[in-house]
């Protein structure tokens, strides 16, 4: 089975220019097949201010109305999906940006309206694997947004974590992939204080004893639920890590389901 | 050869929500390979107003600064592009949108600065044939919006109607190509305020004769010359008309080579 990488980058790195910069270039460099996804940042609640439209948050969650959706629009499909995929061509690497809409590539419906209606947020139901392995045949590095679609014309804003997993969970069918999710800390931090208190390699086994002495920041659980989560449905590894990890430059946090 | 179809749409279908759904009903309904191509009309104008950035205009012809860049790209790349996507995809036509970027689909340089500097503005050099090739093959329309780059990581805003233009020389190579311009209009008219006065065919031979008459409105010369050179390079067939025309629904102007 050939390799596969699909890496997720944050919002820092999309906000801050030199990190994106330095983050473009390791990622031109990494070699074989591989996969791009990012969200947006603050940028599109800085953009709603400017213009003027609300932004209404419950429990720390963005309500996409639809005039924030058309903002998330033109700032991930838009701007920054666009200026990544330019220069990632000048760093010769043979990028194309893609929302969920682009040939179908990820489908969703839109969230059920439960205690809390999110508006347009889409929870995905089906990855085009065959279009993704088509333009990985032919040497194209797709650059996902956050963006999805419910195939009845309607865009949805869709979480960039979840998109990275669902799509490397897909395509685990036909590669041997690794999941890399890019943040600001050094990795799963034995203290949050330190960032030298990287745990380098985490099993179930681990992850079980790390939650049961309260060793990891709660922040941190259901994101590594979800990344567990993807581990058991085939995805081979899950890196979580400064961007520079992705070429091996820095310590990062492995998970795999390994029993040692 | 097979044939493909590239359809250029204009300002006025995309400002008018009714105008768009019919059109994009009646795209997805015809057969056979084709490319859509689409500019942002005067939404970009609208959005520079909005967010209070100076919009600066000569001979009618619009100097794309950075700011104004990044609302073309905003908007053509983002908001319309993906929103016809995902209308298309709901239409069953598998649509893929792109800006010269993605997988160096349309290559361009910055224009020259010579008396007037049109700031990001890019004159394509270089269609990826291959790439378009590769999803037409596939069953996959591609709808380009009007930005290209310069593969040294610089967007650049691009005139719609020369994209769509160039994408048809290009592929003329690889297909029998038709290349199709909607506008407001029926089509090239004897009579500028006579909507029924029009002109149904138009040769090299007959261009010349309503030149030289005077019989053609003067703004209608520099985009009919265009098309004649299209032509010249390999187009089999330009048709200029209201989007029904598509479908054969209405009456319509067709510029060929013949001599009859």
């Amino acid at each position: 089975m050939n390799k596969l990488a699909v890496v997720k980058i944050g919002g820092n790195v999309i906000e801050e220019p030199q990190a994106l910069s330095m983050f473009l270039k390791d990622f031109s460099q990494m070699q074989g097949p591989k996969i791009l996804v990012h969200g947006g940042g603050k940028k599109a609640t800085a953009m709603a201010q400017q213009l003027g439209i609300p932004v209404q948050m419950v429990d720390g969650r963005r309500i996409t109305d639809a005039q924030n959706l058309d903002i998330i629009t033109m700032l991930y499909g838009g701007k920054i999906n666009k200026n990544i995929v330019a220069r990632l061509q000048a760093l010769e690497c043979n990028a194309m940006g893609l929302s969920g809409a682009d040939a179908n590539a990820i489908q969703a419906i839109k969230r059920p309206i439960g205690t809390i209606d999110y508006g347009y947020v889409g929870d995905v139901t089906e990855v085009n694997t065959s279009f993704f392995q088509l333009l990985i045949d032919h040497g194209v590095t797709p650059v996902c947004c956050a963006i999805t679609h419910d195939r009845k014309g309607q865009l949805l804003n869709t979480n960039a974590d979840t998109i990275a997993a669902t799509v490397a969970v897909a395509l685990s069918k036909h590669f041997q992939v690794s999941l890399w999710y890019c943040f600001e800390k050094q990795g799963v931090l034995e203290d949050i204080e330190d960032d030298h208190s990287v745990i380098e390699n985490i099993n179930p086994k681990k992850y079980a004893l790390l939650k049961a002495t309260h060793a990891i920041h709660s922040g941190m659980i259901p994101k590594m639920d979800n990344c567990f989560e993807a581990l058991k449905k085939g995805v081979s590894k899950v890196k979580i890590g400064a961007p520079p990890m992705i070429l091996g430059k820095t310590k990062h946090t492995t998970l795999t389901l390994a029993d040692e």
